[in-house]
């Protein structure tokens, strides 16, 4: 008989960090009764159970409780907060979706059930299309676009482009750096360990790669390993990085501008200022910023491209797989010690 | 009968200056006899008597003797500088170029007269167009055809824009106001002082427009000005404005990068850090630097449009002309004193 009240734990915010890594005073985790029989459960609702959660960046800036520069709405106060993720229909009051469905939502409570509205799904996914669930949240899902908008549609990925790609073990980086490579560049990355360096150099098929902790000036490290200059910059991490880049572009380089992570701890008076911007004018850079919300008339040619690499094994994937909900606040800090390896997704139930 | 060496005023460079703006310990006027008899001039060279020079900012980033951001080549020491300028042809050993042809150069010495190759030359113009010659410097020229990228080519002025243009009351600022006022935007400018305030608004159509120098707080000043926020920003001074305007962006900005004057008097590790970049990639914001010299395959399209203007007295122009070459360092030094309306000009010689 199917069950019909379950405890399901979920991460709420008790606090906004202004400052630094979130940590559970700021994230806190509880445990509320959630009413699942049909009656209780709204027409055109569906209960969720929740298998992967897609840990991501961007979610640190909306605990701050201030303007942050993503200008994704901050959480509220006490309320559960919300993430990517993939689940399974358990009761639906929606004729279009049935139990056992397999959905996508970008925005499902950070729980292990949910009552969520079917319009906010995304698309179901067939789990028979021999994908394993946790890719619709990495290579086949955000950070997978993000790389293929900001290599493809910003950067202008040509053979012979020298391509830097920073955050580079990363969800983002890791396909970006071989999205580079398929298109004939040559790639360095960065990134913030050996270990790190390794896997980029030897699972994902960079030319070579750097852990930036090591390295004391930034702008000696680029003139090695770019002698011929940057022709492409995947901006991951900003700061000194984008700075020392801004030092060794080529006429006419492209800059799309993914994200900011070394800046998303701090309030925006204390980021680091970049000072050589008006090299921006003498190398005519384009420096450009997206979210891939709005290249979604593009995912249909994205996700035809990014299933044919997968399968015949042009791109290797790595996914770094929490077990239990219980971990979201330390897989969240793992995204800003340098100890994530490829995308960061947390399996709150076992999918059957 | 025809004079055959003269006495030709030049300026050279006596010293680089890191910092502060160039005055004459750094820039020198002397006298040089100059033969300009046929038998001294080599074949496919011309003798020129210099009529006008434009006095450009870009020219205060070669007297530095560093890496700049803008990548001219650095003046040499004791050699005479360089600028865009029109000159008469005196002598001529290129059948192409006779006596009296009116000729333009972006490179004449900054000097009374002059023998330069004519492979040099970028044009002849044609007196009886009707157009005064310092126009060809300024809406024609240089500063005309910069406004016109950044409004036209890379801002992408639409009806209802909001753009915002800095040194509005200069040789580009000028143009670009009343550009983006013929495509329909709401048009905003920033300059320094009162009077110059009052020329943006009465002479070249701004909307509004204010003085930098009594704002003490930009991101209110925007929040005033722009309260529906910014679609296109021209960049022109760079720094803590840039820094302001990223703040108040719309999503899908347009930042034409044209040049960053108020960093151009310091060693490019003190300039200015812009903290708030962030804002690009949460606004989507499209930050892209040019040179006109990229985009001489549309030059033909922006004369013709420019002087269908001009005849139209769909835009005025406003020329300060320095009379005499002594004035180069002064009227140099103005570009950086707020003492400068419209576009700066000298006067080498009087045309006939
Ligand atoms: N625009 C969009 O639509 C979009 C979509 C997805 C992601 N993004 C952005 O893309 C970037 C990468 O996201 P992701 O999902 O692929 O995350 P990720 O790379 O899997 O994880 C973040 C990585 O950032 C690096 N990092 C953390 N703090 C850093 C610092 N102070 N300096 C340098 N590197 C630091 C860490 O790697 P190291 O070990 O190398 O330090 C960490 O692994 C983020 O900026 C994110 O916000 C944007
Ligand atoms: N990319 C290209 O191909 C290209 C071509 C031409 C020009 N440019 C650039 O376009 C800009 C305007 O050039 P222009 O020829 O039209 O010169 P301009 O505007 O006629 O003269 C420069 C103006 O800059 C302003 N200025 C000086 N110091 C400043 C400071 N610290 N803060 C703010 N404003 C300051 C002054 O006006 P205020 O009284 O308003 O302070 C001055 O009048 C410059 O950055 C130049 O380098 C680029």
């Amino acid at each position: 008989m199917a069950v019909n009240v379950v405890e399901s734990k979920e991460w709420y915010l008790a606090g906004y960090a202004a400052e630094g890594v979130p940590t559970t005073d700021h994230l806190t985790l509880r445990s509320v009764p959630l009413s699942l029989s049909l009656d209780s459960i709204p027409d055109a609702y569906v209960a969720v159970q929740l298998l992967f959660i897609s840990v991501d960046p961007y979610l640190r800036t909306r605990m701050s409780g201030q303007e942050d520069g993503l200008y994704f709405p901050q959480f509220s106060l006490n309320q559960v907060i919300t993430a990517f993720g993939v689940g399974r229909v358990m009761r639906s009051k929606d004729e279009k979706y049935s139990e056992g469905d397999i959905v996508l939502n970008a925005f499902f409570p950070v729980a292990e059930y949910c009552v969520v509205p079917s319009s906010v799904l995304i698309r179901k996914i067939d789990p028979e299309a021999g994908i394993p669930l946790p890719e619709y949240l990495s290579c086949l899902g955000v950070p997978g676009f993000a790389a293929w908008v900001g290599i493809e549609v910003l950067g202008e990925a040509k053979p012979g482009s020298n391509a830097f790609i920073s955050a580079a073990a990363g969800g983002v980086g890791m396909v970006a750096g071989q999205l580079a490579k398929l298109k004939g560049c040559r790639v360095i990355g960065s990134t913030g360990s050996d270990a790190k360096v390794r896997l980029v150099k030897e699972e994902f098929g960079y030319d070579d790669a750097f852990n930036y902790n090591k390295e004391v000036d930034f702008d000696a490290t680029l003139s090695k390993y770019f002698p011929n200059g940057i022709d492409i910059y995947l901006e991951n991490v900003g700061g000194k990085m984008l700075e020392a880049v801004l030092n060794h572009v080529n006429p006419h380089a492209r800059i799309p501008v993914c994200g900011m992570i070394s800046q998303y701890n701090q309030i925006w008076t204390e980021r680091e200022g970049v000072r050589n911007l008006l090299n921006i004018v003498g190398k005519e850079v384009r420096m450009e910023g997206f979210l891939v919300g709005s290249y979604l008339d593009r995912f249909a040619d994205f996700t035809v491209e990014m299933e044919g690499y997968l399968k015949q094994g042009k791109i290797s994937s790595k996914i770094k797989i929490y077990e239990g909900i219980q971990n979201f606040a330390e897989s969240l800090g793992s995204l800003f010690s340098s100890s994530n390896f490829g995308k960061v997704v947390i399996e709150v139930n076992k999918p059957r």
